[in-house]
């Protein structure tokens, strides 16, 4: 007789358990903390609040590199080969994805893991792919926490991936050390293309499949872009971004890029401004959280809910100014 | 004897007075309500709202326009050739300014009257500058109030200029029917110049100092941004965005802005995109102001005072994730 096959058969563990799972760099303990993380079920969520807390003195020793570029960037097959990289230097690399408006089975980023076969199957790598839709808030919670879970599993580079047509590239900028922006060589790319303040935001651009007939249009493509960022406003830590050109095919300028890393997680780290920067990333998100809470805790009041459909009428109509009606329910919620 | 001049002499008014006063369009009685509107004072506030509350059902009649563009474009010579050409037409035009980094004193714009010499001696016009420094949620608010008690007051048009430099386009635009975005011609405008989200979010586009010299230069640009917005995504009113030329000088090209603003008017009023928009606008505005009221209420409490720098140093300090210390704040709040 077959035994049925038990899909929920996995054993509850304790916060120890996870905790000193995540410490030892078990990789499925990893994926089931981050989908705790990530569940919308209250009592997933404050166990994972509890393994968090108990990883935090663990955290922060990473560098987190978030990587953005509109979709046929070729953003996958740069992140195989620059992941592969990585691991081939003996470091420990996790790759996540931010994506708020990706829905499951809709193909969101990183959804199909074998887009990149090889670093899947790599011991040193851990690929997860963005969380459910959801709200922008609630997804970045989501990532920033996934960051600081590997970080505690002894990753030594992070990477965040997001597609380069939202809003979501200021969300990962606020929650990375490094900010690298994928671009196409070609005409008319910059009016077609990236929005002019996610440029602004890349500490290094780089022009992919500089190839084959790609050669010359990308070499073209590096001298518009170093003179569009020499108007660029400077960076508070002085650095000045690079324009870079790499092919994933041919294997060629992935090294570069990784060597810039490098020399910009130095410069940093000699003017104090890698550490001032994750200081003001966590004081922003603290304020994020508390706006999302606050918010969550007021719509959920049952007082709040009552009235909101009636003054959002009033308001829509024109009848009563919005401030007035915020006030109203405001003092409500005070009561 | 000569008696002292008494600079605060103004009489009291009582809620009503200042309804009717802004009912028979009393320039004055208006300036004095967004003075109440704009002041810090609690006593102030609850007038104004007191106010405002009474002069909903007179508000929402006037076409309300946003006009932005970097300095240097021109705005306050566009603006007063516009708004005499308004006034010519028998209609009242009212000109507020939103520019939350502005200081006191420091040349705000809008902050030097003479700069729109004759406009401002129209009895036709209404000028009003920037309200002083202040969040941009609080300048927002401010300015959305204003735009309300002009209507009250019974002007046809509301111009509110913002600088096309920052976050505010994207207030400005919450709270207008109509953007228009006005760009000076020239190579390299396109990088140096505006953010492409802003560019987005215009309907029409106007090339100025089309002059002189400058002619051809305009008229290329024009191509090079009609190809621009070609590219953008389609809007939801289905209105194609124009580019157009004017110069303030010459006095050309300001009648066929008009002209198109008004056939947007009708356009959007055809297919009922008009109100839906202003619908879209409150409940965003109402939303906004919940999150703004909420915010200062929770801040200001005692106990989160207390608390909240301990926490923030332990968050900053990577002790503790900024989640869960916003849940203990929340925690705090709730009890």
């Amino acid at each position: 007789m077959i035994k049925p096959k038990q899909t929920h058969s996995k054993k509850e563990l304790s916060v120890k358990e996870y905790v000193s799972g995540l410490a030892d760099g078990n990789i499925s303990i990893l994926g089931r903390v981050i989908t705790l993380v990530e569940s919308t079920r209250l009592d997933h969520q404050m166990l994972a609040q509890d393994i968090l807390e108990q990883c935090m003195p663990t955290t922060g020793k990473s560098v987190r590199i978030g990587i953005t570029g509109v979709p046929g960037v070729g953003k996958s097959t740069f992140i195989e080969s620059f992941g592969k990289l990585i691991t081939s230097l003996g470091k420990k690399v996790a790759v996540l994805a931010i994506d708020p408006s990706s829905e499951q089975g809709r193909g969101s980023i990183l959804g199909d893991k074998t887009r990149m076969e090889a670093l899947s199957i790599d011991p040193l790598a851990f690929i997860r792919p963005s969380p459910n839709a959801g709200s922008l808030g609630g997804v970045a919670r989501k990532t920033r926490e996934s960051i600081l879970l590997c970080e505690a599993a002894g990753y030594d580079v992070i990477i965040v991936e997001t597609v380069g047509v939202g809003q979501s590239e200021t969300a990962v900028h606020s929650m990375v050390d490094f900010f690298l922006l994928l671009m196409l060589a070609g005409a008319g790319d910059e009016l077609q293309g990236i929005k002019r303040g996610i440029m602004e935001m890349a500490d290094v651009l780089t022009i992919t499949k500089a190839d084959g007939d790609n050669i010359n249009k990308s070499k073209m493509a590096v001298g518009d872009y170093k003179r569009a960022i020499h108007l660029f406003p400077a960076k508070t830590n002085n650095w000045i971004p690079k324009v870079l050109t790499c092919s994933a095919y041919e294997k060629t300028g992935i090294e570069e890029i990784w060597e810039t890393i490098s020399s910009f997680v130095n410069h940093c780290k000699c003017n104090n401004t890698f550490e001032e920067n994750r200081k003001k990333q966590a004081q922003f998100w603290l304020h994020e959280s508390i706006q999302e809470q606050l918010g969550t805790y007021f719509y959920q009041k049952p007082e709040v809910k009552k009235l909101l459909p009636k003054l959002e009428k009033e308001v829509v109509e024109g009848k009563l100014s919005p401030f007035i009606a915020a006030n109203q329910l405001i003092d409500l919620f005070k009561k």
